[in-house]
């Protein structure tokens, strides 16, 4: 990310439902929020969408506790090309737990997220120095999305530059 | 991030706090989830570190009014070098906001703050083509940090693989 200042103006604008979805198929990594008593707690979580549902799993932990005690979530992703040039979508959604014979439908999903599964798992696996292998068991979810909104910065055309909207108090 | 299915093995390892912090200082960036009413909320934000406070800025919005409602919020940070190199760090704190002339107090974070801020403000910023300038007012605020954790994964050692801690029940 750069981290001088560019002083570039830009225009924020809103995603249309469609590219949000577009955007979450293609990523297919992000930042899940779940909350316990108005705590919240965000990890990085890898999922896969398939019709209109992301999909992902977790190991036994602080986080599966959380969504099963309280099942409404926030899922985040974000990509910055520049200052002026980022995506950001934000889901709310609800956690649903999978049957543990969830994996032998033959969805697509399970199939990916078979292949994901093991490698990352911070906040899941209990800590200090374990070895983690390809065969232990994660628990499968689905993650009902409620409501889908997204932003992207774009560089401000030259043109919007006589009008802008928003100045401070003299 | 690399999308094929290495089979590795890793370890997890603990961070200790001071590497958490020195993650967070060298990062700058990451996700801040809040929450209202049990439902989660996360954007991605920047933020200083400076006497182990952090500090970041909000336009108004929704993300600002939660904060205001229920200061208890989590960051988190991550970073993937690959499925068995990874960081994750999360904090644990309570959101303070900083009185309107505390930019005019000479600190080193609203210094570096104050660079950064109005060019990302996904969330913040009523959308729909506004123009953004780099004179729009954001609000500050610190972070005071309650718990600090980070793991990091990193690939197995070969004289571990003979004595793995998590196997399936046969």
């Amino acid at each position: 990310m750069p981290s001088s200042l560019t002083g570039g103006v830009m225009l924020i604008e809103d995603m249309t439902v469609k590219e949000c979805w577009q955007t979450l198929v293609t990523a297919g990594f992000g930042r899940l929020a779940c909350a316990s008593e108005n705590q919240p707690y965000v990890t990085p979580i890898h999922f896969v969408v398939e019709d209109d549902n992301v999909y992902s799993f977790s190991m036994p932990g602080q986080k599966l506790e959380w969504m099963r005690r309280n099942p409404r979530v926030c899922l985040e992703l974000d990509s910055v090309v520049s200052r002026t040039a980022w995506t950001s979508v934000v889901a709310f959604g609800r956690y649903e737990e999978l049957p543990p014979d969830w994996p032998s439908e033959g969805q697509r999903a399970q199939q990916l997220l078979q292949r994901e599964a093991m490698w990352w798992q911070p906040g899941a696996v209990p800590a200090t120095n374990h070895v983690v292998s390809q065969d232990s068991l994660p628990v499968y979810y689905r993650i009902w999305v409620d409501r889908l909104s997204g932003r992207r910065g774009v560089p401000a055309p030259a043109e919007a530059l006589g009008r802008p909207r928003f100045r401070p108090s003299a």
